[in-house]
């Protein structure tokens, strides 16, 4: 029987819904598993908690799992930092914890080590040693600091207006300018197809 | 009985797993599932998509609901373009589908107008007839557009080295430089506190 917990799931229920909802159970849940858990450990109960992700690697769907708080509500942000930690703070007042993969703690644990600096290729990891070294660290690889965030620069601006677009006639927020970002060519991502995948086949 | 369905859940399903994943069954999301239904309906099956969200709000939370796809996974990634679409692709050949809430549609249901493009105060919108209009739309307000991704642009980096930031000592994509974003005032977001939480309150 295996008595550990992460958050409020027993360990297999973690894993079980990672697995579900992310597609596998990578070294990244695990080890976010364990960071949202000591975030939410280390914090005062009965204030509302907004999240960041420095790393939209992994991170983000250990806090997705494990607290309300997600990409689509909002109460989560990611930003592209690349490094493997996360911040709670308290939405009105800014204070909070910001959890991270301590380096420094990564010697007594090898492959840990091995694998979150990239020092061996992929093939060369022994999966099931890496899992059950950072099953037995738990918290051990991670370090907290208190923070404070400026909440303002977080807070959603509500009530913005609503454009539309004289290019491609879809609705933008205004305060990006006179056209939406793609039409401007600032984040045009796709062209356009005459039909759909079949064209490739007709053509060959 | 209410036989709709959205993705592979029923109408019932998706409005509980919405509120226990997003805190509440919003417009957006109720769209949003309409919108990932109509694409996964028009792509043909036995090919593997990835998912390009337009819109930060609402929208990637269906996407992640209905689908393999998450922001910790890669699968779904997010371009803070604003307009209320989404594309999946076929991750090898760039062939996709985008789906789009189209303005010219609206007109029909002046309700979903008036919150889509934001005509009324949120305090004098009738949620209850935004619901039930939204619902009873359908993929009425719909439209859809063969596109064409660039996939390369959008594959994951593999095996890009790591670097141990020599100012916070914490590990960051060796490519952004030779100090992390944080530390190099890019992206910073906080500043250290002494201790965590009581500390306004020793203050006051």
């Amino acid at each position: 029987m295996n008595l550990m917990n992460i958050g409020s799931l027993s360990y297999e229920e973690y894993e079980n819904r990672t697995v579900a909802f992310h597609g596998c159970f990578s070294p990244g849940l695990l080890i976010g598993g364990f960071m949202v858990d000591l975030a939410l450990r280390s914090l005062p109960g009965g204030a509302l908690y907004d999240v960041i992700c420095e790393s939209a690697k992994c991170l983000p769907d250990a806090v997705q799992l494990l607290t309300p708080c997600s990409i689509g509500n909002g109460w989560m942000k990611i930003l592209k930092i690349g490094r493997f930690a996360v911040t709670f703070y308290d939405k009105h007042t800014g204070d909070g914890i910001r959890v991270y993969l301590d380096t420094e703690k990564l010697q007594r644990w090898p492959e840990i080590r091995s694998w979150f600096l990239k020092l061996v290729p992929k093939h060369e990891q022994d999966t099931r040693l890496l899992m059950a070294q950072i099953k037995e660290a738990g918290c051990d690889i991670l370090s907290t600091k208190p923070v404070l965030i400026d909440v303002a620069r977080f807070q959603k601006k509500k009530g913005k207006p609503i454009s539309i677009c004289p290019q491609c006639n879809e609705a933008y927020p205004g305060e990006h300018g006179s056209i939406c970002r793609v039409c401007a060519g600032i984040l045009g991502y796709f062209s356009e197809a005459d039909v759909l995948l079949p064209q490739k086949m007709l053509v060959a």
